[in-house]
């Protein structure tokens, strides 16, 4: 028996080995590469210890579903990260941080089945802690913790969930996440609506291509569930099936809401002909239409609430961004009001979320001793799939990015002159000039800027016995591979002059 | 027994609630009054378990020794943290980020006494994991997979210590830290002479007041131990003791090695002697005429280095800054060469290390399965002491913060006019421009001008009823009070000429 484990995990290692060979041959996407070579590592791990090896031989990994990320791949994230924080700053955000932990109890019954997925802390003497799942309940924590009654901040920092990396590709343990939230109580959907348009800036200004922001409110689907027979404690549990619509075809979703939440089919057939209508501001009148849909509170005050939305967003310039689609569920517990998802509606793209959100009234309210609530709408940045968009791109169209911002290389020409190059290093730094040099006392002229040509620096100043002798310097430009003499004295200003 | 213990507790929160109360009414440091809140709140949830009090009642905190950052600190550390990666750019570094927790594994040995600090994840299931603890030893581990030979590279982020807070003020448990560090094998002390040219150039930028950096040498350090008859297996245990000087008198330390180390008197008086000894360059000189010193190896050597890195100090104009000081011993055990600290020799400051670092070239050969070693010099700046330094040095100034970046605020001057300022937003959003309103669809002008002028937001533009009739706006400066009246045609133009 243990013999044939064995024999399959090392047709397994084999098997992985290949795809790891043949993806690196074809230049493969990076992030693609680093995910086969993880499950390769976890393999011949498992196969280590199927044959008793020592663990005394350190298995040189990241832990499962976790990944560093190089020079390259920082750039391109804190590229990323910068203009969405640009378009946070240009709608007046603030920004607050919270520990990457919380007491356990503060995550308790926030995040219905999910929270199997929370990653526990060992119980070493104290609290028992949990790392956080997502930055919306640390929020809700910190301003009841405050007693904050309105804040418009942004949190960009990482969460953490025991996800199946292998099942869900492309999905990591450790993420950004990327929040702006506004609370406080003010009127309806204004706020709402300026989130939808922060969604489309961000997008825009990422240039991710084309996308759509669906758009729905959990009070309109309450109503819906009403209308077809569902009873209210099942409200919940059928709205997180029906946010598998995404994934998954209506008839594995028909399925699980009959056989795992209990509903019939009746029941269920009418809320699959609901779910299936989709459309602009005109679907609002239809629905008006419904007389058995409008017996119901919640869908008349949904609608209400749907057609003030789509006035703010006409008046903010992105209706023709949104799609009014009654399949939106959203999968959180504790969303109360209008929900959005941004989907990119490009060619290359696979189908998935980018951004998220909606408002969620009573999130602050379930910390507060007297239950006092703060009314808050937020949304959330899926800035992993957008990472990975951008990185497709930018592989596909062999852009190279630079991971540093050197402007200046100092160089020396002939031997044992590192000393004039630390000289001039200094000069440079002072003025502010982002500099540096081989850490080698003798390196090769040509290795020099070969290395200048590779890492993109535009300006090389050579430093040579005879320049030494005249007080004068050679200023090279990298790409067009002039070079000119000039007088020490001038060195910063003709440096100025082309940067 | 159970009574007693209640009524001390009860007198600690006494007497900690009188603590916070005096600090709130003095207007004391923000972060102090927080670390005084959290112990308040620590012993009141004693009390409640003691009391056998149902945990039902969430108790609203962060975890011991945590804390979160509201918008007033975040933009405080924002503002460092980009004044600290504009020095380590200019220096040429790329970035890179490695994962918060690491396999336990890779953490073991690396931290001597230290390690009953390390937090550990609950095993759920899987790998045996530990959050870091450092962002040095990740960093090996990262060269190490990745069989990267050289890079410079900056790594800022938090690290984890179950350290005690109360014990030591000002030290939390999750905390920032913000590293530097040059790998390759390179030419004797030429990266080694930049980490200290960067220390110095950051501080400088950050404007924390005079400071020194002190230097010195692991191997003269075991040199001195050997001509003091130390045996070379205790080595780094008196070097640990020896590092307590900053905090501890002689005596203490003295104690410490006879008594902890079991180091016989004499030996350790002639330490005594040595470690007291600092100065400049001429300290080379003098401890050259020791003859019994110079007949270790590891002194000679180490002299040596001393001697050229003094050479590339001067080079890069830092000589001024730095001190040769004997009794620099830096607590981790993985250093091999320079090792330096920073300290602030201001009025005001307490004393205290606000930088450090050194050599540790058999770090990364630690991971590596041939024990194949890169060589390594790097930096760390203390940004929380920094951070808690700039601080204070604001409230004593009475300087206010800005939180956000907004350039306009929209108003209106009459009811019912909210659709007409998102009009206004949607346009200045368009333009780029940084801009906010009310979320109140009716709110007092006035109401509206006091928050312009208390967050700090330069310009006003009022829409009102006369003004939209006229196709015009009122544009207003908020420092000077004045209004002006201009076409809307004009509005971008004319804000971007004030801004």
């Amino acid at each position: 028996m243990a013999d044939e484990i064995d024999e399959k995990l090392l047709e397994q290692v084999k098997q992985q080995g290949e795809i790891v060979r043949k993806l690196k041959a074809a230049k493969a996407n990076n992030v693609q590469i680093a995910e086969e070579v993880t499950k390769l590592l976890e393999l011949k791990a498992q196969l280590g210890e199927k044959n008793g090896e020592a663990p005394s031989k350190l298995l040189l990994k990241t832990p499962k579903g976790t990944r560093d990320y190089g020079p390259e791949q920082m750039a391109l994230r804190l590229t990323v990260l910068d203009k969405i924080v640009a378009v946070f700053k240009k709608h007046g955000a603030e920004t607050i941080d919270t520990p990457i932990f919380e007491r356990k109890e503060v995550l308790t019954g926030k995040y219905g089945e999910d929270s199997k997925l929370i990653y526990d802390l060992k119980d070493q003497g104290g609290e028992i802690l949990s790392l956080r799942y997502d930055l919306t309940v640390p929020f809700a924590r910190y301003l009841a913790m405050g007693k904050i009654s309105s804040i418009k901040r942004y949190h960009i920092a990482k969460v953490y969930r025991r996800d199946n990396p292998s099942t869900t590709r492309g999905r990591y343990r450790e993420f950004y996440q990327c929040d702006f939230d506004i609370a406080g109580q003010y009127d309806p959907m204004i706020p709402d609506a300026e989130c939808i348009r922060i969604i489309s800036e961000a997008l825009q200004s990422l240039d991710v291509g084309p996308y759509t922001i669906r758009l729905n409110h959990r009070l309109l689907l309450d109503g819906i569930f009403a209308a077809c027979g569902v009873p209210s404690n099942k409200f919940r549990a059928v709205c997180s099936a029906i946010d598998k619509l995404d994934k998954n075809s209506w008839s594995e979703v028909k399925k699980e809401i009959i056989e795992e939440k209990g509903l019939d089919e009746s029941s269920t057939d009418k809320i699959g002909i609901y779910v299936s209508r989709f459309g602009g501001i005109e679907l609002i009148s239809e629905l008006r239409e419904d007389s058995e849909l409008m017996k119901y509170e919640s869908a008349t005050k949904g609608l209400e609430s749907m057609e003030l939305l789509y006035k703010y967003c006409n008046l903010l310039q992105v209706t023709d961004k949104v799609i009014f689609d009654l399949s939106l569920a959203r999968g959180l517990d504790y969303y109360t009001g209008v929900i959005f998802e941004a989907i990119l509606t490009g060619d290359d793209v696979g189908v998935g979320s980018v951004a998220g959100g909606g408002r969620y009234d009573n999130l602050v309210g379930m910390f507060d001793s007297k239950h006092k609530s703060i009314p808050c709408v937020g949304l959330s940045l899926g800035v992993e799939r957008i990472f990975n968009v951008l990185e497709t791109k930018l592989n596909k169209e062999g852009v190279k990015t630079r991971t540093t911002e050197v402007e200046v290389f100092v160089a020396t020409a002939q031997k044992n002159l590192h000393e004039e190059r630390m000289k001039l290093l200094s000069i440079l730094w002072d003025a502010g000039v982002k500099a540096e040099q081989s850490y080698k006392r003798n390196v090769k002229l040509l290795a020099q800027l070969q290395y200048c040509e590779e890492s993109g620096i535009p300006l090389v100043i050579i430093i040579g016995e005879g320049e030494l002798a005249r007080g004068e310097l050679t200023l090279r430009d990298v790409m067009s591979r002039t070079e000119i003499s000039i007088p020490r004295a001038h060195l910063i200003e003709e440096i100025r002059k082309r940067l």
